[in-house]
């Protein structure tokens, strides 16, 4: 689970044709991979199919640095497959982005420090000042870029800048209360987690525990997914209800949904971490 | 818990004072009347104090007919107090409105035959012919009025006398297709009971599991609702949410949803009858 | 859904082997058949393969009285296959068992009036006279069988006789208050479904509501599972529980667990009309 | 929320008389406390009544230390009254015990470093050293007893002086698997807080995931209950579930119920801070 084997992970769709499964499998059984999970999906409406493959490359013939040219030649081009890759000897490496609140950073942060996830988390980046001393007490280095409207493109500019030199491969935002430019999206598609506090489409936008207090529901829930640039309408990738009363007053809500934020966050996280997600026409198909 | 009783219910709201608790609690006991269930909560925000309050009139020493008199001129006035009686011989009169769709009905239909709550079900109104067959297996009067842009006036004014007629004190759309005009609607504030097929206030109007579904939201829900001059607006009764993924068409979403929006509105109906319910300030309060 | 198509379903078990699945699907494919569903899990700790595959026959090459013997010949001696082949103008059939309670038989039966299941309900068969209204109500055949100690192996026989007749394929016991014996259950392996009213394996045996009330649980439950010899130890198909407090009394716990029960005992009676539950090792393989 | 205030919460229950909840309130408020929160349930079976009240001692007119007399003279002895207060400026201070894992003991110290519970917590004790460096990441101090068969009343009695010292007023095992002695659960009654790592009573004991995936059970859960001489049946406080499959590893339940085990935990421990729990007959009385 953790990624101390030696794995590879195939996530791809392409048009659904008959045999399509029956090519890609045995692309790997006859090479001696070992398929360890495999879990495909055809989507009837739209045509296409959906696949996560992960096989044992020890005894795997095609050489690992080869195996991106051979699929894409034997099987890729034929069957108008796109498709990635991941090895289980590179480690994805995770940027959390954090303003004021501590419950989703120590969630996230807990799971790293029990050795729960396969992943690196080299630095901590901040809007604010406030959770230095958490970035502190688990050792992981915290820098602040206040925003302002006038500096915003520069800040983004040097965080990117960092984002880089630390080889970062995706980003967590836990409760960052900052809008990111269109500009910095586009350097991580599909690679920038939020995590909404409200159940989407419903009280997008800013104080939704006050929106939907107001509004007298019964129920409240949180929603992660991938950012794009159309703020609060990316790709969903997880989320989860909780039932209220009349008598939950808006800081009640606010209590509730933080027990809700963390946990649907860090799922969204792990199921990243582990290769499970695919993105398509602005939805998620999430592998189990 | 079926009305073989002889009680009475209190549902009152009334500006928060010290001592109202008190002060109601002694009007029941110091005449005889043996509380039942009592549950009360404050709004201390807008400082709104709400009661229900269940009694035996058996041994109680204020006429059955006197007691709103009394209450009001001992206790209503001084306190502002909105209430409303209810007593246990007098069963709630239900109307199920229904167009198509038979799973709310057979929800509704199944208790009731099975008598497991205190309502008469005196008859059933429908714009179309469908759902007779699951009325006369159930031995109840089901009237057609089909609705044109043209007739609705004239329609809702026959309905409305057949409603009347019958006595009935409160109604139940259960999948009723057909909007009720704002004339209709006055007459029965707050006992009309609607189930939208979506979590409110996500995916209002029409086709919301079609919308859920284009948005790829990974949790569908139902809610159900007091229909108000405002569409899909009013005051929330209960709402309740079901997981689904990426591999569920529209078409399963609808098959899901069809559990939940049954349970969601038996459920308020019961609440309903049950007297359960407050309505302030375009939200409930539900009793449990 | 409801089958009103050409198709086949193969449920299989076999031990692991690298190929399985594109051996398979290859034989649908090469012989022109049109998978619709496919759906497969290895276990690994046990090395075993499960598949539920779904293909369109009006294109399939193999005519369908020869599928089974071709599929042993080519692919099931080789692969030590366990399989069941289901042909979709072969419409299960189904007798319900009930004793005094309706809510889950109405469930069922307004199911199956709205043509939402692809199966036949010949006859409901009954221990006690009282729920005959019911089946009057669905035209469909009551038949009263009273057991005693005495007579219980000559009602059964007679039982047996009349499920034959009416060539019942499995049954579901809806809160049918009586023990199967031994011999019955043979007659039906993995074919009765019965419905228990608790979270098992906690509560089994007679009155879980009052065991789980005098053990102050916070969370009750509904198990549907096949019937073995074993009472209340057979493969589970489907779980699932509800919220209560303290102030839940016996008979709300009752109540709350009458809408368990008819929810969880329709939806596994759903997966096995769809052919989408294996049983290995006394658990349950369902596919989605 | 989280006792910057000056107030006092009664719990308290008595045999159910017309006119306790009257008297009680009266008794608030006509020495000008101002009541805040209020919450009574009575259990109609066993006729017994529960409170619980919060008020506003400011203005007060009996002084803080004379309110337990008061409220004993004046009505604890006439209707029998078993009751605790609590006042707010008195934090509770708890001990956590932990053996070798992590999510819960990071959940608890999250919350706490947070500041969202009214709550000191002086010590962390464990039979292990694994989890040091946590608390020392939370500038915890951190004692180890190791016990065996031989030492374990000794070290009881060590640990039991150390809570002593250190002024504990409750104890939360954060899976701290080591089962304590009556002799020590005597000196914490209804004042030690365990999670057991399944939905009791089904998989009381060891290994409950093992036991869970051996028996193909479709729920997983996580149980809060004061410790009690008799192992796993003491109180419950709290529980919760996950829906589970065939899919799922003993290692994937472990995984999922870490999440459960850590959430219900804590809910359970603030229950107790928030001063909301009444323990009677081995049951509980939870308030909101």
């Amino acid at each position: 689970m953790k990624g101390n084997d030696n794995t590879a992970v195939l996530l791809m769709h392409c048009p659904d044709r008959p045999g399509i499964l029956a090519v890609v499998t045995e692309f790997i059984n006859q090479h001696k991979g070992n398929i360890l999970y495999l879990d495909q999906y055809v989507n009837r409406e739209e045509k296409v199919f959906f696949m996560r493959v992960k096989w044992e490359l020890d005894a795997f013939e095609i050489p690992k640095e080869k195996i991106e040219e051979y699929f894409q030649t034997l099987i890729g081009i034929r069957f108008n497959v796109v498709f990635r890759l991941y090895f289980s000897d590179i480690k994805p490496r995770m940027a959390i982005f954090v303003s004021k609140m501590s419950h989703c950073l120590y969630d996230l942060l807990a799971r790293y420090a029990a050795d729960e996830w396969h992943v690196e988390i080299p630095l901590i980046i901040s809007n604010h000042p406030d959770m230095e001393s958490v970035a502190k007490r688990f050792d992981i280095p915290y820098y602040i870029f206040p925003i302002t409207k006038e500096n915003k493109a520069e800040q983004e500019a040097l965080q990117l800048d960092l984002l880089k030199k630390n080889q970062v491969t995706f980003c967590v935002l836990a409760r960052y209360m900052q809008v990111l430019s269109v500009d910095f999206i586009r350097h991580y598609p599909d690679r920038i987690i939020n995590i909404h506090h409200s159940f989407l489409p419903a009280f997008a936008g800013a104080k939704p525990y006050h929106a939907a207090h107001e509004r007298g529901v019964k129920v409240i829930g949180a929603t992660s997914h991938y950012v794009t640039e159309d703020l609060d309408a990316g790709p969903i990738i997880g989320q989860d209800v909780t039932h209220i009363s009349h008598k939950n007053t808006v800081e009640e809500l606010i209590k509730k949904g933080r027990d809700l934020e963390k946990m649907v966050l860090s799922h969204a996280v792990e199921k990243h971490i582990e290769r499970k997600i695919l993105t398509y026409k602005n939805r998620t198909v999430v592998f189990q």
